[in-house]
């Protein structure tokens, strides 16, 4: 496999090119606002490289792999939505057309893909993870289009369309995937520089997020930014709270990395229609506090008991999380609304869970020639390492 | 002490919230311009916490405690501005109403506190930083509530409210709490590793300033934009030569990483009425070389004479240059507006400094269970460092 | 040479301090978009920082080298064009007014001095860039004026000006400057946290460059965002595919901290007038995997061959990607607009090499005090490291 990663990027970018090259056109339209689609993009590609630079000897791979891998995602995210769209209004000629909030919508899909990566890294090659790049922001595609045009449900943030349907696509993938020898990994862990590279991710993503739930909220952003603030201050203190009160007083750096931050994705389903701050401190409080109990406790019992091995612990900031801002959103929606709502979430589950056990397949059949020797090692990625 | 942390958190929370979800509710302003709130929020939670991260072996506690700082000094800050809103404008009923510019001033009113905390970084525990965040902005509320309200004082970028409030709060703290055995403690260092963290830090607060200082200008935003950008310019290179100067010719990394934002304070209260672009450049470079010969001969000097401990050297990034910006005003202001200037400055000195004192005496007694053993060290405070 | 830093930095800046006061003023447009100017800033001040930390020694200096420069040559930019401003419109009475695209204007000279320095940093002193960035932007300054005001070439986003003038200078001096001992210096080197630093950067620089190309676009800002955005997708897939194919599998991190970048420059002429976005990627695509062939291959053997010392490889993410700007703008213009960008390339390649030059023949006249054993040590210029 050591030409796969040149030869698959190579075969994909080529594909890419003739897309863009036959079929783009980029639309300038006045309305857009380049700070919020900025600190999104910072989120994506500065925020998550720095927090996947968590591992003591895989800091360089992680920040390379979560490049690499939010580029061709979002690249892949556009061809497959431009389709979805032109399939759904089928009159239209066929057309690749790029707007401000296309590519917000594209570093959202990225954002999803990187959620996936979460769940297995330091076990996985860059030539996979070029082929999840290709493969889940179809299904994503897919979802987004049902969800937002088809069901209509209410998820301004993506509290399901972003963080659940990757988790459980990354989560699923995992426990097909399976790689038995990968526990209690000597180098699947931290040290003193790679957890403070990861807590400088986190700062970053906490006080960019209030622009990402508000990118794709139109003339009501405000309310999203408001929201965003005060569900991260409820998640930032209830995770203080929870790890101080699990470990005897002390605090635990995975919570303040990890949990302070589930909050936005708590509000990300109804930021833009909850008008009550005390609202949003409550559900980033509950949230943040579910998320340190389960990054602390959970995901290692999940690990012993159902063999479900998540690195990152996506499950605490990703899925629970996403599932209570579904759930959150109930009490908030009209009548009519509470059905899309489940619906929405249904189809995310089912979506997510059933692309990603597949792509899990497709990591336990490419994974013979990465041993666990080779788990969490920047060398064998590098020349220079 | 050791659930101090928990308890005080969890009952300091559950207070916000219940004021949160009985009083408030969020505005809608289109007038919101989120780059600017963003770089604010970017400079509380991104910059200072990676400022606050130079001690070679309190890298992570210093990250830590800044976060939750600032975010219960902002949440205690809306709720005691709201009341004194309320008390003002007696008719109405009580509420907490939050708009974009609510928000702002909140992240102002975090950033005193930090000032603060810069003073004792390292010799207090997080439950006592808990309390400081509950205490402080009080009487920051109150400050700021008279002087923008009643004396009328222009201080836009809060060289006053802001920098000298939270400095003198911090130094009278710090010398009422005066715990002896903190001198010439061989952890109150910095190594290779945590100065580029915290010069890092330096470098993005130096950035962002111009959007801080104009967050609450209004239409005349540029100036303050300009006029910081050129006093940062002016007190970088000052700071530069003053350092060289003492070190013949060498430079003092402490310099490099404070005294060259001195400007940014310097300009902060006249940025808005100022435009002339030399103006700005020479009070940021007389304030530069102020600060950096503070940093290296007047705070060990003040530590060795009147015993007053200054861990982060507030008095030279915040104290002196909030001062100077007040004197500067002087010179820009009509001549009705003086007084109000001089008084402004005299109310800022008297509340900052008999509430500091009051928060001192609280840490003095609360200290018996941190000895300095324990001063400066990760490894007290986290499960996993 | 001990007091050359102060004594130079005193004299440069009271000079700029006459100027400025004698002569300066502010203009509060209402067109200033801040953000843009926020990231412009953020590039220059932390992304330019971070990735010049990238020796494994020399990571304070480079930093604090980079923090000085851009500020004097930015103070002298605004000083020189506002002299050929002036001369340029002989009737008016000369000032240096300031509005914010003035500033923009600024901090992209300051980014040309600041791509000069990667040529040589490590061998240099703080006193000869002081010395760089007073002399480098008259020279800049002219040609923008010549390029912008009489030419008439199309170069938005600095393709030219910045990236091909600052790499040209820089290039011509290192040559001329010529240290033979520099070479295979055990210390011109990285280790893993140094890397970690500059990566960081690099991450920083991809996701504002958007905002960079976008800030002297005006009203068609959009389209700079957009091919900015695939440009930097298209040289991204393209470092990493030429770096594994070089290096049979294995990523080089020399190329995934700076060939990744090449698109930013590469479609930095023309970003306006381009509104396909194929275009942005093909063009990104072949200049990243250009720069990192350059990176990996061109420059050692540049070295080697003909003596030509380039630390940081500016010729490969500046110069080089910059002449493709230029090239493939000429399939974007119409046909009377061919002349003047071939004439903008000419101009600017004949003073960014003349005065570059002239440089490297201050640089090695005033070289004495400086041997290669002090070469990439941050000691020799710190007291507290």
């Amino acid at each position: 496999m050591a030409i796969g990663l040149p030869i698959i990027a190579l075969v994909f970018q080529v594909i890419l090119l003739v897309f863009y090259t036959a079929f783009g056109s980029v639309e300038n339209k006045s309305s857009f606002d380049f700070s919020m689609f900025e600190f999104t993009h910072l989120m994506i590609f500065v925020g998550f490289a720095l927090l996947y630079g968590f591992l003591r000897r895989y800091t360089w791979t992680g920040i390379a792999q979560n490049f690499i891998i939010g580029v061709f995602a979002a690249e892949f995210f556009i061809l497959y939505a431009s389709i979805i769209t032109w399939i759904h209004a089928s009159a239209k000629p066929f057309e690749v057309r790029l707007d401000g909030e296309f590519l917000i919508r594209a570093d959202f899909c990225a954002g999803a893909v990187l959620v996936s990566f979460g769940a297995y890294i330091g076990k996985v090659s860059t030539a996979q993870m070029l082929v999840m790049a290709a493969f889940e922001p179809l299904f994503y595609a897919v979802n987004e289009h049902l969800l937002v045009d088809m069901i209509k449900t209410i998820d301004s943030g993506g509290g399901l369309i972003l963080h659940a349907f990757g988790c459980y696509f990354g989560l699923f993938a995992s426990w097909v995937f399976s790689p038995e020898k990968g526990k209690n990994h000597k180098l699947n862990s931290t040290n003193y520089n790679s957890n403070i590279f990861a807590v400088t991710g986190t700062v970053l993503l906490w006080a960019s997020w209030p622009g990402f739930n508000a990118a794709l909220a139109g003339t009501d952003s405000y309310y999203a930014i408001s929201n965003t603030v005060f569900g991260l201050f409820g998640s930032t203190v209830s995770a203080f709270i929870v790890s101080a009160l699990i470990n005897d007083g002390k605090l635990g750096m995975v919570s303040v990395i990890n949990a302070t931050l589930s909050g936005g994705v708590a509000v990300g389903t109804s930021c833009v229609i909850l008008h009550q701050p005390g609202w949003g401190l409550f559900i980033g409080f509950v949230t943040g506090g579910i998320s340190s109990w389960g990054f602390e406790k959970l995901t290692p019992w999940l690990e012993k008991t159902i063999g479900l091995q998540d690195v990152s612990g996506i499950h605490n900031l990703h899925g629970i999380p996403g599932i209570i801002a579904l759930i959150f959103s109930l009490f908030l929606v009209s009548s009519e609304q509470i059905a899309p709502q489940i619906y929405g979430l249904l189809c995310t589950l089912g979506l997510s869970i059933a692309s990603g056990a597949i792509f899990g397949l497709f990591l336990r059949l490419t994974h013979e020639k990465i041993g666990p020797e080779k788990f969490f090692v920047d060398e064998i990625h590098w020349i220079d390492c």
